[in-house]
């Protein structure tokens, strides 16, 4: 029985979105190498295994161990380089295929200098989030990175990799595919300026609303979703899924009703959800949207019923008059999140619906 | 060495931060029963313990269970009482003086049908904020709450509670104290409607800002500020504390450097810091300030140097051109968080600046 905020999963919709990516990626003949950090765990981790998934990338050092503990045998750290922890680095890399993330010829030197055993490099390019990597079109930069790549047997050159996050202030599928047809054209023009040089380099990219929403991947070499093995309210949002397609819902106990302003408080707060919040098509900013129980899941999403705010165990959810006598203290009451990848990193564990705990780094 | 991103105490400022309001309290002869849910933490509970704390208030079962297993005898939980644990209420309420805070007669029936030995009942009055409790001028609502309170030893009636959490949209001190007086008198209106039939109730407020900056509180009985313990860069901008008495920073790794846009890219994200925000006095959101390294600790803030933007392992930190040069990959960088509160319940752990590791919850 539930009585405090859980993270349930619905394990059926989650292998479909495991599988549809999977065959996305075939049909394209192109590598998928899924971001792990969304779910953080050994078991969800074993269901891309079932559909033919090798290599996966993680956001951390930490997650990289973990994953490795498990078996995953070819993994990149998709995070620019932390020089502090060189001593992971050579520990991993000592028994698995790592792969990192550069985007100075700082950072390359450093690694020739401390690494044990080698590594694959991929140099990091900025196609216009500006958060990190080269510039796109910064070719002395990445001239220099590269050379300096070259110097020592220790990183070998795999390919240019980028994310274009930008992708998730789009609100439909057509402004996801300008985003993807901006971003991925540069780096295009990235592999036509060095693919007689480096004729194995790869384009790796990869964000969850290009990856579900593209078709032809026919430009690239890998794409690198994570987050489309749950989804979320973002993505129903930015159009990258339908909200049936999302796979985690959380449960939480309702603890007080105000009809007077056709307000609920629930037990769950930014410690279990996050702060993560979108504005949704009709203006409204909300931390989760309001689904139907039925029983161990949940159904579809209620009209006009949402996650208005939270602190940091309180949220406060927004019932349509028509619906609020459908609640009372003591009830569970199931929402989806905004972000499920924060919302998984805060809960630890998952319960599938049908009764099973799933354990996460 | 610090090498990830790492949650520093400076226990000197902690303590003196406990030691104030605790004198503060004294001198105004009010009860304090200061909120433990911002350290989490036996440890740092000790050190309130050294300055006369008896009784503390946290925000769910789960932290009571926490503290009680470490002595604390006197336990409110300031949080609509959640009857789906009502196994937890009645293992508690077996071993300490348990509080539990009520805005609903079914909530009141619920736990004296179910509850096995006594427990004290605060009634949650909304003076302001509009989460939750019961409207201050809803006298209707509080008899009858009252009534039903009193129809079993199961339940006796300890007083008003309210969280004048509207305090934390204060921009300096006479806005935060005009909040506590509105709060404030609406609270005594109601203690002098109720006095002649339960001559002992007490008034019980509490948000930091408001006990940081409020120095008469000879209309209260108890207060229950939380965050004082850290402080943090809301409290600054709000005008509760100075940049001094922030007690927590944040050590991150820096891994990439803009210079073309004065941009350090640091290991610290959400999952590290949490996604609150502040807009500060000069109109820029921030997600943290940076401060000068001087060594184990921190000193002051850096004007014009501050967290940018966060996603869930990057964070962004822009650093005014003139002290650029000072960074570079591997450098940790100091920060002090927006919100003390979120972040050390995401960092589980805390680091003094003399080396030691202090555990939490």
């Amino acid at each position: 029985m539930i009585t405090t905020p859980t993270l349930l999963l619905n394990e059926k919709i989650c292998r479909q979105n495991i599988k549809n990516m999977a065959e996305k990626a075939r049909t394209n003949n192109v590598v998928l190498r899924p971001h792990f950090k969304t779910h953080q765990s050994h078991e969800i981790g074993n269901w891309f295994r079932q559909e033919g998934t090798e290599k996966i990338t993680v956001s951390s050092l930490r997650m990289a161990r973990y994953f490795a503990s498990d078996g995953w045998k070819d993994i990149l750290v998709a995070f620019p380089v932390n020089i502090l922890e060189i001593e992971t680095i050579n520990q991993l890399a000592a028994g698995i295929h790592l792969s990192l993330l550069v985007e100075s010829v700082e950072t390359v030197e450093f690694l020739q200098q401390n690494l044990k055993s080698a590594v694959s490099i991929y140099i990091k390019v900025d196609t216009g989030l500006h958060r990190t990597g080269v510039n796109w079109d910064d070719r002395n930069t990445l001239s220099e990175i590269l050379e300096a790549v070259n110097k020592s047997g220790k990183t070998s050159f795999t390919g240019f990799l980028t994310h274009a996050g930008n992708s998730y202030m789009s609100r439909n599928i057509s402004e996801i595919q300008a985003v993807y047809l901006e971003s991925t054209s540069r780096m295009l023009s990235l592999k036509e300026r060095f693919i007689t040089e480096y004729p194995r380099l790869k384009i790796s990219v990869g964000d969850t609303p290009s990856c579900s929403t593209v078709e032809d991947f026919s430009m690239v070499d890998e794409i690198r979703p994570g987050n489309y093995v749950f989804y979320d309210v973002s993505q129903t949002i930015i159009g990258s899924c339908t909200p049936g397609q999302v796979a985690v819902a959380m449960a939480c106990p309702v603890v007080a009703v105000h009809k007077e302003r056709n307000e609920l408080v629930i037990y769950g707060g930014s410690v279990h959800f996050a702060k993560d919040n979108i504005t949704d098509r009709s203006g409204i900013t909300i931390y989760g949207r309001v689904v139907r129980d039925n029983g161990n899941g949940w159904g579809e999403m209620i009209e006009g019923s949402y996650l208005k705010s939270i602190s940091q165990e309180h949220g406060v959810v927004k019932v349509p008059a028509v619906d609020f006598n459908d609640y009372k203290v003591g009830d569970i009451i199931k929402i989806l999140p905004v972000h499920s990848c924060t919302t998984a990193n805060l809960m630890k564990e998952y319960l599938t619906v049908s009764g099973r705990k799933i354990s996460m780094m």
